[in-house]
């Protein structure tokens, strides 16, 4: 059976200017492969509305899973538990619950749950919170969107949390051959071995060394048996 | 008049698989904020022709710039100029004057100039090769697609070349107030400031120091008076 699918959405308007650098992308890639879960899409947006609410649609109906990081804070540019609730038609109120959560989080620290802080607590209608050891505030799944805060570090606690949820498929398997020679020496070569394994991908990454042009030869698969005779002809062209 | 618009494609199954951090996207971010073009949206998708060109197909529609990283190289996993073709409805061919330029590079290093390197000279009928200092191999924009290399400091290359032919808006300028507080006690005064500025955007990104949590506000905006009156009474909400 084909491995379950996945897309991302990255929502803030910092990373599109430029303020901010994404990491949540990267991170989520490397442990959707180790679970075995593929990842085909991922999308950045702004803050804005109407456009979350078209990405969370189209990228929820064509996958398996969507994961979205960001817009889950106190401010008034976080709109993202509004959106996801929109997207899927259904009702958004204060949740007993988290309320309860956050209000025993901010007695603890001794500052007061103001309004702003209780927007943290607004969850889509029939959404299963997603635990947030590092800042209290809950992320939620609602159908197939999970929905993450955008910081790295609460990001990461809250997909560590999530994860063993999911159910996988076997893991993306990995394997590079290091060639000191550039891409277009191999390259013909190396497609036609490709054409005849069509199960596995292959792909060529350049990379200049002391001034001297080399190709990282990756291979991925599911199959580890396919996966080492790949990589046992890729050495006898290449090695 | 309104900035122009633009939207990034990011194409790559390493990006994807989490083997490679991409990071194009913030540094195409910094530039068009710089010269006031506004990034709008970014994807990334796999190595997968009819990925590529529906996501070429819906961003160039949608803004006026599209941007593409990634798949120009010479393997059989390169195939973003056969998409981009493909997208817009033109024939593609190895063009003359790519040709020419790939050939003298090739002579000049003693390498052959074989199949694999001449698939670097394939560009879509009616495009306009972008220069490529780096490595010769050029880029081209065909319509309002900008296509690029996927290696950072060949598209980086690319686009300081590429960037000054392009007619940008008012720079988008920002302006950052560092607050000692939690998000959740400055949340309700900033919201309300913010309703008050629809021609600025204003974000909020909190941080932890030493265990105490604190805020930057950011506020963006094309009109310097503009922005220094909002600083001006975020100072004396908060400063």
């Amino acid at each position: 059976m084909a491995n379950p699918t996945a897309a991302m959405l990255v929502i803030g308007d910092e990373i599109l200017s430029g303020r901010t650098r994404d990491s949540n992308l990267h991170h989520l890639a490397q442990e959707l492969t180790r679970i075995g879960i593929t990842l085909c899409e991922a999308r950045v947006v702004a803050d804005d509305h109407a456009d979350i609410v078209a990405a969370v649609r189209a990228l929820s109906a064509g996958h398996d899973h969507l994961f979205t990081s960001g817009g889950i804070g106190p401010t008034h540019d976080d709109i993202t538990a509004d959106a996801v609730a929109a997207a899927a038609g259904v009702p958004i109120s204060h949740r007993p619950d988290a309320m309860a959560l956050l209000q025993a989080h901010y007695d603890r620290a001794g500052l007061p749950f103001n309004d702003a802080r209780q927007r943290m607590a607004r969850i889509p209608d029939g959404a299963v919170l997603i635990d947030n050891p590092v800042s209290t505030a809950p992320g939620f799944t609602l159908g197939n969107v999970h929905v993450m805060a955008g910081v790295p570090n609460i990001f990461e606690a809250m997909l560590a949390g999530l994860l063993p949820r999911l159910t996988g498929g076997a893991p993306l398997l990995s394997q590079t051959l290091r060639v000191l020679r550039g891409e277009g020496e191999i390259a013909t070569a190396f497609g036609a071995l490709a054409a005849q394994y069509p199960d596995l991908s292959m792909g060529s990454y350049p990379f200049v060394q002391q001034g001297a042009h080399g190709t990282n030869l990756v291979v991925r698969g599911t199959n580890p048996a396919r996966l080492d005779e790949a990589m046992l002809r890729l050495t006898r062209l290449f090695g």
